[in-house]
């Protein structure tokens, strides 16, 4: 567990945690928005976390983002939340860094939750934007976040961009700009939004100091082409090896493979939102022998039959080849 | 406090929970949606509670609606929640029914909430939708509130229906309708949009049934000549007075005067918008003797300057005389 | 024809034009938004008009509002709304005020159908906001409606607001405020829109300067209550009788009546927007004898199968019964 | 001009026609989505389209899109679209393929248009989708389009995809599919949007049986990596230089220099939709000599003022050395 304090550390030379830090704002390649298990009445069934957690150790993913879109957060408890960072902290033992999702529409409650994060040893936390009442502009994001960030002061701080479900539409370069100088452990924002001209934006003021990570797995070559180094996303949570190929065909230079794995990507993405998005994704964990059970409500799992009809689709564009390294 | 299960008050004859019941879903008048106080660091600040309900109480409201969009609900944590409920039903004392809305992204949060509230010994719950993932249609939204309303088996049970806010813009007929035959203590509706012909559907499929409280304060003539017998609102926290001379206008058939009444209505919060609606609402407390104190981030509470300017377009239209009886 | 200049008319001291403007602000009732019959494949049946006209004239209707959302304005060329709009000039006769609806994408050929408008004898233009491009604000609305009404200096100039289709949802308080200011010939808005506090805060400062139309015929009674005078709407071409009643009763202080006639026009409405709104609208025309074709694509015309189920679902609430006087 | 029918051009084995589409299908490299020149009061200034389009083919562009967007066709009435046609298919002299865009409203007055623009000898027909109604589905937006397209069978047709203007939010994959079946002339898509994901699902699907433009300048590097060969945008009317060695870039493999150069144009579109988007464009080709006169209303042109600090941030950002060859 750390226990420095961000001020303490400041007055080594190169603290572990700095270290660290660095290490993560520098993470490249594929992170996983893990799944958060449930058993079929929706309870949590986090027993099955560790072995989750191989599974990505085994696929190279480089880090965890707990608790976000794809693990359901928004529709966890506070407890559940808490137990998840927990169980999914545990499970990578410092193999993997761990990103805690702590965005809420109580400002209070994410801090207590990015508290929480800091104290389990999570190494970073990232937020949504409160979002039944929304920062009115870039400057009250700014101080919204910076509250949330100041929780966990000795983490590091990823804004999490999401617009399509959270509708705060907001400037992202203008954000970056501000956030770095108002938020100490500020590092970067999650960007899951298909404007790659704000990203690219983004991405050259961040230049080291900050990571921006791409958030649309299907679009992903589109990123790295305008300099994006590591993404988070759902379908790196069965289909990393698929991904590593991509990006070994892109820093190759051979964008054809490139392109024709992206292609891949994108017909197995319009499958799974074809079956309800995340009900469709989560399903697909089923499929590959990783089962985290159903979503939660109000996301509706799929049935039977439609599991079936789906794995059907799925295996009519080789997705059972292409997960596998 | 209320013990005795649902089940066992229906072996009686008129048992005391279901009188109470029946009051409440024959609630006339104005419902107060209450402010949660809070200090200058917006923490809360409940000392200031009991005397808000005996203002409310001298000022004939019907009712207390806590933990709503007036009282920031999505803004607190749940502990703050709970401790906010409590207050309120403590100061209220059974003088005025209370209900509790106890909506959260997470169901599983709200269904303890909703536990809470029971347990306290509140009148009834409502609850908004999940609005991070949305209900896809109506029958999933039926479940997804059945699923609440079940975690506060005694109480009464009223959806909370304000798309502006959620975006879940789902026929509200349709919802009443099955929500009647699929949740045991379903109550009614609090209507929170502009659309009177819905509304009008909903009250005349709703009958002495279920009740629909309506959720516009400037728009409350409007809506009670189309059969609104309760309407839930924040101008009712200090401006009752008017509303109750509007009511007994209307019910004189004295539609001219209660045209006026409501155009001061109209006119207030047109001045009350433009101090950004909620800040400016809360604002208007303290200009009424009633401080509860700044809004909570990501709300932006006015400044010194701001809240002077408000009083002085306020007292431009009259405001401090027409919210004296 | 109307021949002076409105320079000239105001020399005199009541001129003809005025007196007919006067005429027209002061309109009460419902005017019919009115439908542009089509042949089966979608071109123009403008023969019928005259009878259509007649079954109007008979229902007492105010007045006629050609080329707007019922017309299918935005769907028919420059030519054929010219044809429409003098059709329907030459059928009503003088009997009935015709308010041309001419609102473009395209602010200079909004001018050129305004002109023609006046040409033929028109008695009000009326205009969507551009929507393709949208103005940036109220000045700039204000600005762009001055373009058009300019181009029928003699015809008094109606805004025609309907935000759910424009995407122009500005207010229209500051609206009417500057446009008064700025539009010589500016006669009010064509409100078509559910917000009855904006509408009510409309009437009272237009109070008998400018006429604010409203224009959602499910909510008549309820604009009625915060000072409507007259409205526009499609549901007034085959059932003006149900309003006539509605309106009567509630000026006779019969509330309740009032009411049940406006449970009749929502429950009718509800029918028809299950039918694809436009598409159920214009069959409805057929079924009571006043057939005016298909409407015209994008909007799908009822299939003989739908028409008689929504037949059938209209005599279950007795539409056949209450669309006559 | 071209006089023959498609019906007939199909008998003969390589009619001139036919070879001039699969040079338009297969357009490589930038296409100007032309401005519209204007006089200081909105009128249409034609007499500069030949000095414009004289820049154009020394700037070496691939076609010319004309009354789209960037020329703010749907602001211009039938008859000035039809001017503006004529005087760009005069100017190109068959230098350069012209596209003209037809959509409207009406659809009938797109069909008009779409006639008007074979019979003066233009190359392709494109159009957006009516948007006042808009169409129900794929299947409704095909028929619609086909409509269009078979006004002028003798020309391509591409489908003009823009929903952040036109709120038709459909599958551009079904789409393509089902238009590719249904028009006999389809030929692709004008996808301006930011979902490249979908985008290169339609590129797939097309192959070199339809073209899909790319409509976003700012992200075109992310397009090309995924597929794309040509795309239609404003900046090339004045930046064509800079999209050159761009792809130039991109062709040799220099992803490096590629990202720079997008880079660039990324910083040039962040300032120009600080003034205001289109105002700000159209000013551009004032700066840089080619000047086309103000917008038109409802959008507001750049003032002197607004001008000259536009053109100090574009100069700090060196535009005016990489808008230059």
């Amino acid at each position: 567990m750390r226990t420095n304090s961000r001020a303490k550390t400041r007055e080594s030379k190169m603290p572990r945690a700095e270290c660290s830090d660095r290490k993560i704002k520098n993470l490249s390649g594929v992170i996983a928005a893990a799944f958060t298990p449930m058993h079929e009445d929706g309870s949590l069934d986090l027993a099955r976390i560790p072995q989750i957690v191989e599974h990505l150790v085994n696929d190279r993913v480089a880090g965890l983002y707990v608790n976000g879109t794809t693990g359901e957060g928004p529709s966890l408890t506070g407890g559940e939340r808490r137990a998840a960072a927990e169980a999914y902290v545990r499970a990578a033992g410092r193999r993997l860094p761990v990103i805690v999702q702590v965005g809420h529409n109580s400002l209070f409650e994410a801090r207590e939750l990015a508290a929480h994060a800091q104290a389990i040893g999570a190494d970073a936390v990232s937020a949504t934007p409160p979002m039944y009442f929304r920062p009115a502009g870039v400057g009250e994001l700014v101080t919204c976040m910076a509250d949330v960030a100041s929780a966990a002061p000795d983490l590091l701080f990823f804004y999490y961009h999401i617009p399509r479900m959270t509708r705060v539409e907001l400037d992202m370069v203008e954000f970056l700009q501000r956030a770095a100088e108002r938020i100490p452990n500020f590092a970067g924002i999650k960007f899951s939004c298909s404007n790659l001209h704000e990203f690219q934006a983004c991405v050259e003021f961040a230049a080291d100091r900050w990571a921006v990570f791409f958030g649309y797995d299907e679009m992903l070559l589109s990123a790295l082409v305008v300099g994006a180094r590591a993404a988070v996303g759902s379908t790196y949570n069965f289909a990393a090896p698929l991904y590593h190929r991509l990006i070994e065909a892109f820093e190759r230079g051979n964008l054809p493979e490139a392109r024709r794995l992206q292609g891949l990507s994108v017909a197995m993405v319009r499958v799974l939102l074809h079956y309800r998005g995340m009900a469709g994704l989560k399903a697909a964990m089923k499929l590959v022998g990783r089962d985290c059970g159903p979503t939660r409500r109000p996301l509706i799992a799929l049935t039977d039959a439609e599991l079936e009809a789906m794995r059907r689709e799925l295996q009519s564009i080789g997705f059972f080849d292409f997960v596998r390294a």
